[in-house]
């Protein structure tokens, strides 16, 4: 694309809140009368913003498709998910504070009880990881190839193979297949690998990865079973942390940043470390941890996110800010949560966001409908309000009244175009 | 792209009935105080389905771009033409039941009359073609080409040609231009043979078919003219059938069926061989004969269709309906029977399919509007109805009410993820 960055310099430049609630969107809930959560919310500073400002529903990917988080993320901040999609295990490291280089192939990881016969008693033990267990294995080296390990939240890792030689590849299949009581599978290398070229045509990159992983795993559980600190949780009672499963695997590429690409400085306030790692992957300011502190790993401190933001946005332009929790109750299937937590959102969130001196737009990553308990296609509700916007006659921020808005049904990775040039930072097309 | 097809496997599947209406769409008729047939005919049926779902308009290839029949079908089943169209002559054929190999070009061919110039006297040789006469032609080589002949119903044929050597092309020009009255074209290579490197980079393959395909033409004409068969019909006072007219070359490949594409199981209930052609090359199961018998080969037999497809429903997830008619009225500028023929639709057709245990969706395959009498690029109306969907303001199905719609206007490539997700059967991109 020959698309130039233009920006009026001699101007105010504007600034843009863009508030994402997870799995916002949702389906009419037939024992809440047909309603959706976002309907049934009590809203009324959301619905403030859209009746001052200009609504639609996004395709976050495109009609039909049910986008991921990762690649939903990657979609609202204008990076099409089909060519910059690096592999889930990417955004896991990233978001783990973990450095990496072109060619590590990254993964998402969990501490989880097996027992003798490799049979999952738990497939997160018991939700409760071990930095020491994880500094048990960080630094292995098996075949040439290190292995770098990080407990982040809970029972939850972050997993870096890194070679000294040969290519390493991210088409290996998943261990972790989520079901319990199951026997964990063998790491095997995908076609894909030979589809896309990707470690060698024939694949050999994807075969030696599978390999470590599975060698990586079975020395995972052998100096993990016996290891004092499981011997300590067996004794209280505790499921041992004895092996670590890996899933998702990534492959590390450099990404055009969002400075250099659309010319604007970004931040990001999100508690996890997923949505902090597409933000870093695109060279955004993760902030969480300097303005609002350890409490934005979990993501319920709402009124903290707030001011986090406001102060992201004396040092940014653009402050991109994530609430987890609405896509939680609706993989629960919870349609109360989901809703109360929207009332919330409205309450101590986008009160306080929504007078700031700057543009603010909402929207969803993609739906996640309590009556499937799954993401889904459905588009998302997006309003954008701000100077010069063109208000439409939307009252109601809910998935059917922004239908009839005045930004109609766009695509995902219009969203960041549509805010650039509000925001002065415009990208022109030929003179 | 890595689209995984996901499934919610614990859960029942939700299953599809596609209803398109050939040429459903129209332009205001003046003649009609500005009404479209579509807003003319009595509805009351589809009137519910749009109340009670979620409405659109689909571009079914692009706006403003006209489809064929054979590639708007393409599209709505959600294979981009532009990609995967590989010439109408392959549906004909596939249509026709005959069985084609990668490599093959099969045509559009119809018996025709001409003189002793080979001036067209009937293109369509009184409309009544022969088994018998096809035999002759049916097996002869020419060149180390092998050419099959079907008569498929009427005047109306398709051929494939086999090559045991050399490479064909479907890149070459066709000898019925629909013209009556003119001598018959001489087949000549085309320059997309050059362009696309198809028959050889130097077009070798399309000037080796089109010498062919005048050959085959000439010898139809030396082997039928003073057939039995021929002189039997002068002797009636009918035409002779005297001459094999070829068309619309197609080249055969392989494509990725439906159920391995998007995960389901799909039949398809038609009357006429080209709906049949393009489902079959989709790997869809071709029922109408099996279910409802020869009078599917017209297409008034409106009752039995709907039994057709219940039937069909019962052993598959998809379930798509075609109907002709509402075309050929529009092609003839006959306003009242596209008026009528869509209010038999809606009181013998969708009157019986709308309460089955299905998701339904009805749209049509492109415009043909009176006024014109040939296909408009007119987006055409959409409504989907059943479990979940966002039910719109929409109470009327028609050009015009559908624009007001929750669903927008989407593309044509668009329907099938939707409704695969809907189904249950759902495209996810990302994790």
């Amino acid at each position: 694309m020959r698309i130039a960055i233009k920006s009026n310099l001699s101007s105010y430049k504007n600034k843009v809140i863009l508030l994402v609630c997870d799995g916002l969107g949702d389906r009419p809930y037939q024992p809440a009368d047909g309603k959706t959560p976002l309907q049934a919310a009590y809203t009324p500073n959301l619905d403030a913003i859209s009746e001052a400002g200009i609504n639609g529903l996004i395709d976050i990917i495109s009609p039909g498709i049910v986008p991921g988080s990762d690649t939903a993320h990657l979609s609202l901040f204008g990076y099409d998910p089909y060519r910059y999609y690096p592999g889930r295990g990417v955004f896991e490291a990233l978001g783990a504070d973990m450095e990496l280089q072109k060619g590590d192939v990254a993964f998402r990881a969990n501490f989880a009880t097996v027992d003798a016969n490799m049979r999952i008693k738990d497939r997160r033990a018991g939700r409760k990881g071990s930095k020491e267990l994880a500094e048990v294995l960080n630094g292995l080296e098996i075949d040439g190839v290190k292995i770098l390990l990080e407990n982040t939240t809970d029972h939850r890792c972050a997993v870096v193979m890194r070679s000294n030689g040969g290519t390493l590849s991210r088409y290996v299949s998943d261990v972790d297949t989520h079901e319990a009581g199951g026997v964990i599978q063998k790491c095997e290398p995908l076609n894909e690998a030979a589809v896309d070229g990707e470690g060698g045509s024939d694949g050999e990159g994807a075969r030696k990865t599978a390999s470590i992983v599975n060698r990586f795993i079975k020395m995972s559980y052998e100096l993990l079973d016996e290891h004092p600190v499981n011997a300590a949780r067996r004794e209280k009672g505790e499921l041992p942390a004895n092996i670590v499963l890996l899933r998702g695997a990534g492959s590390f590429k450099r990404v055009i940043p969002v400075k250099e690409r659309f010319g604007f400085s970004a931040a990001c306030i999100a508690g996890v470390s997923l949505y902090s790692g597409v933000a870093k992957y695109l060279g955004m300011d993760v902030l969480a941890h300097r303005y609002a502190g350890e409490m934005l790993d979990t993501d319920t401190d709402l009124q903290n996110k707030a001011e986090a933001a406001l102060q992201a946005l004396k040092e940014h332009d653009f402050v991109f800010v994530h609430v987890k929790d609405s896509d939680n109750y609706g993989h629960d299937g919870d349609f109360e949560g989901k809703k109360n937590i929207i009332s919330r959102i409205d309450k101590e969130l986008v009160a306080r966001l929504k007078d700031a001196d700057a543009y603010i737009a909402v929207t969803g990553d993609h739906s996640t409908p309590v009556s499937l308990k799954r993401h889904s296609s459905d588009p998302v509700p997006l309003v954008i309000k701000g100077d010069g916007v063109r208000k439409d006659n939307v009252k109601k921020f809910d998935e059917f009244s922004v239908a009839y808005g005045g930004l109609g049904r766009i695509k995902g990775t219009d969203l960041m175009p549509i805010l650039s040039d509000f925001m002065g930072f415009y990208m022109m097309y030929g003179t």
